[in-house]
């Protein structure tokens, strides 16, 4: 099975893009499917010393969308471009997955149009790796959905461990809320309404963490809304590029320091990789019918074939149908509170209802639709 | 004016406090009241080579708050704490502020109960320095209060740039709302009514920052809820100590790398005071009748100094009354949208009816707390 990648998607396509699917290819066996413009792709694999093959195939696509594109252009207005026609390989079985550095509005708009949700996801959400001093912990949602319902995190919770149990081989992870505080009492409407559903759910939940404790390695899995998750990694972000500026002006302070720079300069580079987000292999956007991984934009060759990888992985651990079963099994039982049984049972019947008005053209069916929305 | 000084409060208190009180009336002639158990401040004072003065006054209160007391046995179970009692020293006009390393959420109940609200303002919040690599940004809301509107933010807006301006002496602060991209579509609901509200009022308004924004310098006053507020303060915490802890791994992984600690070690040292929360002062619980200054818990006596220089130039600086006057401009302006000022019109009616109505011991009283509790 393929992984299609998008060849034209990200700062430094197509050349990163297409060397890094040809180290994908060469050192990992990974059968890899470059989209795009096929004269620029060919010309790109020669550089890197690679060739068109059955294991480094290229498929066609005319346009490319851009970083400026709105989703909707992605959707309606560029219907041949590479990563639309990346995830169409995917829809049609061709592909087992779509790895892009491109436009990250874009991947989250044709993931969900073209693949559709996974049975009993409400809103996909995007997984971002953090490290912690023992090896990493799994955030979500990184931005995907801006407000969240409790329902919708304890999917983001269910997610999140089969992928941290299944790709990133964490044994038994432990789940944990983000909160203001420890204590039940901490924490808004929604992240209460979830703690309370967690603890009922056979998952291994430690509870509401902090914001300290996201690189303290007291949980594998954390869930949060897309708002405050995406605050709080570019809060990360912002404060270690912080900290770097301050570290830099103190090695070239004076004499003894710049040094000292020199004594420890390769331990340092090797501290600067162990955080390096392109070792990680990018961020999952899980919870659609079919997977997609989000390359850094300024992925280099080396991230794309780490994030090929965990595509493979992915499909190879199958953690779409254990999503599906997981939540299938949660719906089903005991464990979810019958209020919200009995809410997703209405909407399933006017969503039902909404269908057959629709099909037999009731002119209530927008009414319909414009109440399901509101779901 | 004295600054009323909770001595029993904090980590290392009375020690520590006691101690940096001295030193603020001795660095700066600072008029501090020491409010707690009279034996052990005097105690504490002659160990720190002070006595009792005009300068350095002590107010016995028989009894402490604990870390662990809720707000309501701090308010209803202890009225002679330390810390009630340094409260009811400000509200006599017989101090200008209180500084307390002790429990916080004490300090806030205690702050709007027997200080109450300014005129004006809705909700009181904390405001938090961050470092930056020119100075300092001021974010508030730190925690106070977990779910905002968007006329709160509006008010924080506000109190943070006189704030900035009178206490810290930035020229012409420029104000943010925290969110998730720079773009008008980001963020929530309630960030996007902040932003249109925000733009229309006679301040710098810099419009939309980032989590990697809190330390790069781009806003000097960022507002958001309590608990974006709260989770991406403490993010930033531990993120410094995971790369701390990274860092030391570094410094003592080999011989050279421990040859280039000892060459760096004063450089490492100075970095590590600028970064060291104690250097700014405590946090101001800005919005009350009075002002209120939060020590850290572990608050060393130099950081117990520098929160009560901080209670003693806001107070100089009168920022309450520029507060109030800065929200009556806004407020009777037409800069503030119509519904939000018929809002407030038909709150103040109602809260009008309401005091009427309990004082005539009027049935209907409770039904209209209920009601005002809503808004």
């Amino acid at each position: 099975m393929y992984i299609a990648v998008d060849a034209m998607g990200g700062d430094y396509a197509p050349c990163a893009v297409v060397e890094g699917a040809l180290q994908a290819a060469q050192e990992y066996g990974i059968a890899v499917l470059l989209v795009g413009d096929r004269e620029v792709i060919l010309r790109e694999l020669h550089n890197a010393g690679g060739e068109e093959s059955a294991l480094v195939a290229i498929r066609h696509a005319s346009e490319a969308i851009e970083m400026g594109d709105s989703p909707v252009a992605a959707l309606r207005h560029k219907p041949d471009s590479s990563l639309q026609v990346a995830f169409q390989q995917v829809k049609a079985g061709e592909a087992a997955a779509v790895v892009s550095a491109g436009n990250t509005g874009a991947v989250l708009a044709l993931a969900v149009t073209v693949l559709g949700n996974l049975a009993g996801v409400d809103r996909p959400a995007i997984v971002t790796a953090l490290p912690t001093l023992g090896g990493h912990a799994y955030l979500l949602d990184a931005g995907a959905n801006v407000e969240c319902k409790p329902l919708h995190l304890v999917q983001f919770a269910v997610m999140g461990e089969v992928y941290a149990r299944v790709v990133r081989g964490v044994a038994e992870p432990r789940v944990g809320v983000l909160s203001n505080g420890e204590e039940d009492s901490k924490g808004t409407d929604t992240t209460r309404a979830t703690h309370e559903m967690l603890k009922k759910l056979p998952l291994h939940y430690v509870g509401y963490v902090e914001g300290r404790d996201l690189n303290s390695g007291k949980a594998d899995v954390i869930v949060t809304d897309g708002f405050t998750g995406n605050v709080a990694l570019k809060t990360m972000e912002g404060f270690s590029d912080f900290l770097q500026g301050k570290l830099r002006s103190v090695f070239t302070a004076r004499w003894r320091n710049k040094l000292a720079y020199l004594l420890i300069r390769s331990s340092f580079a090797d501290l600067r990789a162990s955080l390096d987000p392109s070792e990680i292999g990018g961020a999952p956007f899980l919870g659609t019918d079919g997977l997609a991984i989000i390359a850094h934009g300024a992925s280099t060759p080396k991230a794309i074939k780490n994030a090929i990888r965990v595509a493979e992985q992915s499909w190879r651990g199958d953690i779409n149908r254990q999503i599906v079963d997981s939540l299938h099994t949660l719906t089903e039982s005991a464990l979810l509170p019958p209020e919200l049984k009995r809410g997703r049972k209405f909407w399933t019947q006017l969503r039902e209802r909404f269908r057959h008005t629709r099909e037999s053209h009731d002119p209530q069916a927008p009414g319909s639709a414009e109440e399901e929305k509101k779901e």
